[in-house]
C-alpha cells in the first residue's frame, strides 16, 4: 500500500513491513462512530483497535478532532514496547493508558475512551453506576466501578500509564469481560470489548445507562440494584456459553 | 416474490405459501421509525406488526441493529404456535412477550418495545407515570402503570413469556385500548395500538410525556393528576365514538 | 390558482374569491419550522397566520403530522365567524383558541401552540416562568404567566374557546405585546407575535428560557428575577421606539 | 474583491483600502460553527475574529439569524475607535463588549458570546463553574468565574461596553489565557482564544463541562474541585511550554 502516507506495505510483499490497513480502518471507523453517536466532541475521546497476532494497537493521533480524522492519520504502536511501528503522526496522549489495558486484559480487541456527559458526571461524583435495570445488565454484569484517586506522585510521573494501572487495579476481583467499562475518577470513561466495534457499542450503552440512572435517582430511585436473577438472566442472554441472543454462528 | 430472501411467494400463486411482504414492510418501517425518533440505539428495542386474518406477527430479528435492518430480515411468526412461518433469521429474543400480548389483547395490530431514556427511568424507579397534563391525556387515559416484580421462578423459566404475562396481569382491570402503554419494572416500556404505526406513535408520546413529567416533578410538580374532566375531554377528542380530532372518515 | 386543491383563485381574477396562497404559505412554513426546531412531534402543536385585511386566519388541519403537511392542506377560517372560507380539510381542533386570541389581541399576526418539553413542564407544575436572565428579557418583559384552572363547566362546554378566553383573562393587566407567551395550566404553551415568523421565534425562545430556568433552579437558582433596569434595557434593545437591535428600517 | 458587497478591494490593489476577506471568512465560519454545535439559536450569540496588525475585528451583523448569515454580511470594526471600516450592515449590538475585551486582552484573536443552555444556567444561578474534572481542566485552569452585578448606572449608560469592563474587572487577578471563559451574571457566556477557531472550541468545551457539572451536582457531587496536581497536569498537557498534546510544530 505504498502511497498511503504513514502505512507500511502489505503482507504480500516479501521482506516488507507488515500492512496494518485493515486494523487502521477499524480504528478509524471506531473513532468516527464515537462522533456520530454524540459521545465525543472537539478532541475529547479516542478509540483503539488491537491485533494480537501482530502485537500492535492502532490508535487515533493526538489532538486531531474526530471530524477531521483520516484513515492515514491512524498510528500503529507496539503493545510490548509502546513504540510507533507505522504512521507518521504522534499517537494520542492517552496511548499509555490503552497499552496498559491491552497488556493486562488479554481477551480484549478494542478500547474506547470518552468524556461523554452522563458517564463523566458519575465519574466526577465518585459514584459507581449501580445496575438499575436490564439495559445495564445486557452489557455490564453489575455496577460499573470508579477508580481510586491517583496520588500526586502518580500524576507527576507517568500519568497516563498510571491511569491504565489504576483501572487494572480496580478489576483485581472483577472480570473485565463481565464488566467491560470503568469510570476514571474526575476524568471520564473507558470501555472495551473483544473487538473495536463492541468497545464502541459498550461506550454507547454506558452513556445510555448512565443517563437513565441519573433520571432514575431524580425520581426517587429504587433502594438498590436489580435482583441477581434478573441481572444474570439478561447478561446471560447475550454473553457466555448459554447466550441465545443474536443470529448465532449459523445465521 | 421469489428472489426476496426469506419470504414466501405472493397470494396470487395458487398453492404457494402466503406472502407477508406488506406486513414485513410495515414491521420494517416501524423498527426504522423508532431509530429515527431517537427511541432505540444499538440493538435495544423492537417493533412488530400483526396480521389477525393470517394469525401471524412480523418482528425484528434478534441482535440486528435497527440501522442495518433490511425488509428481508423481518421474521414472520405464528401467533398461536410461536413458530417461524417466513423469514430465515432468528426472531427477536423478546418475541414471546409480543406473542403473549398479541394473544391477550385481540384489538391490537402492532407492538413496540423500547428502553427509551425517560420512560425507562420511571420503570427503574418503580413509579407509574401520573397523568400530569393533556399531552399525556391525548394518548393515555390515566397513569401508565408499572408491572410487579417477576419472581425468581418466572425469571428462571420462560422469562420473556413471563414478561408478557405480567403485563397482561397489570391490565386485569384496565383497558389496553385506553392506556396503550406499560412500564416493565427494571426493564423498559411496551406500547401498542390498532396498527404498527400507532404503536410507534404511542412510544414517541410515552417518551415525551415521561420526560415532561420528570421535569414537572423537578419543578415541585402538582399535588396530583389533572382533573378527571380535563383527562376525559382530551382523551375523548381523539378516541372513542365522540372523537372530533383528525380528518374523520370522509377526509 | 385553480388546480391547487382547497384554495380560491387569486385576487387578479375579478369577481373571484380572494386568494390566500401567500398566507397559507406562511402558515405552512411556521408549522414546518416548529418541527425543525424540535418543538413539536406527532400531531402536537400548530401555528396560524393572520390576514387582518381579509379578516381570516390560516391554520394547520386537524390530526395531520407536521412532517406530512402540504401547503394545500392549510385551512383558511374567518376570524369573525369561525367558518372555513378556503381549504378542504377540517381545521385544527385548537382553532377556537386561535380565534379567541386573534379577536382579543388585534396587533398580532401569528399564533403558535406547542407542547414543547420544558415549557410544558412549567405549565404542568403550575408555575409562571420567572425572568431569570437576559435571554428571557430579550423576548418577554417579565414572567411568562400560567392560566387559572378551567372549571368543569368550561371543559364540558366549548373547551377550546374557553382555553382562549382564559388566556385573554390572564392578560387583563398585561400587554400581550410585552409578553407574547402564556403557559396553559396542565396543557402547554401559546406564543404569538406581529407575524407568524415572530410567533415561531417566540416559541423557540420560550422553550430555550424554560429549559435554562429549570437548570438554574436545579443549581440553587437566584432569589428572584433579574433587576428591573436589566430587564428594561434588554427588552428595550429589541422592542419599542428606542430599539437599537437589528438592521433597522434602512438596512 | 469588487463585487462582494460591503467589502473593500484586496491588498494587491495599490492605494485601495485593505481587504478583510480572509478575516470575514473566519468570523463567518465561527458564527456558523456555533449554530452547528447547537450553542446558538435565533439571533442569540455571535463570534468575532481579530486582526491585530490591521487593528480591526470582524463581527456578525446585528439581528441576523446565524442560519441566514452570508460572508458579505460580516462587519469590520476598528478596535481603537469602534468605527465600521468595512461592511454595509450594522454590527452586533454586543460589539462594544467585544471591543473592550479585544483592547484589554492583547493576546486573544477571537471572541465568542453565547446563551448556551447549561453555561447560562450557571450564569443565572450566580455560581462560578467549579473545576470538577479533567474535561474542564483541559480547557480552563480552575473555576470559570461569574461577573459582579452591573449597577443601574452602568446598565443605563453604555451597557454593552460596561459588560466588557466588568469581565475585564473579573480577570484582574486571573490570566485570560489560563481561563478563556467567563459567565456574565444573569446573561450568558463569553469565551475567547488565540484565534476565532479556539474561541469557538472553548465555547463548545464550556457548554460541555457546564452540563456535566450540573449532572455531577445532581448526583451528590464531590465536596470540592479536583486536586491541584491533576488540574495542573491536564492543563499543562495542552497549554504552555511543556505541552505534549497534539501534533506539535513539526507534525
Amino acid at each position: 500500500m505504498e502511497g498511503v502516507p504513514g502505512h507500511a506495505p502489505s503482507r504480500t510483499e516479501p521482506g516488507a513491513r507488515v500492512s496494518f490497513d485493515a486494523l487502521c480502518q477499524r480504528a478509524w471507523w471506531a473513532n468516527q462512530e464515537l462522533l456520530r453517536a454524540g459521545l465525543v466532541s472537539l478532541t475529547f475521546g479516542n478509540a483503539s483497535a488491537i491485533d494480537r497476532a501482530a502485537g500492535v494497537l492502532a490508535i487515533k493521533p493526538s489532538g486531531v478532532p474526530a471530524a477531521e480524522l483520516r484513515v492515514e492519520d491512524i498510528v500503529v504502536v507496539s503493545i510490548a514496547s509502546g513504540e510507533v511501528v507505522a504512521g507518521r503522526a504522534r499517537p494520542s496522549s492517552d496511548t499509555p493508558s490503552h497499552l496498559v489495558l491491552a497488556r493486562a486484559f488479554p481477551a480484549i480487541g478494542g478500547i474506547v475512551h470518552t468524556h461523554s456527559r452522563a458517564a463523566t458526571a458519575w465519574a466526577q461524583a465518585h459514584r459507581p453506576i449501580p445496575c438499575l435495570g436490564t439495559s445495564h445488565a445486557d452489557h455490564f454484569r453489575g455496577a460499573v466501578p470508579v477508580t481510586r484517586p491517583l496520588t500526586a506522585a502518580e500524576i507527576g510521573a507517568d500519568y497516563e500509564a498510571a491511569t491504565g494501572r489504576v483501572i487494572v487495579e480496580t478489576f483485581e476481583d472483577l472480570d473485565p469481560g463481565d464488566v467491560p467499562a470503568v469510570l476514571v475518577r474526575d476524568h471520564g470513561a473507558f470501555t472495551w470489548g473483544p473487538d473495536p466495534e463492541s468497545a464502541v457499542a459498550n461506550a454507547v450503552a454506558l452513556e445510555l445507562v448512565a443517563g437513565i440512572a441519573i433520571d432514575t435517582l431524580a425520581l426517587g430511585g429504587p433502594g438498590g440494584p436489580i435482583a441477581d436473577e434478573l441481572l444474570a438472566r439478561h447478561h446471560g442472554r447475550k454473553h457466555g456459553p448459554r447466550a441465545t441472543y443474536g443470529q448465532g454462528p449459523t445465521a
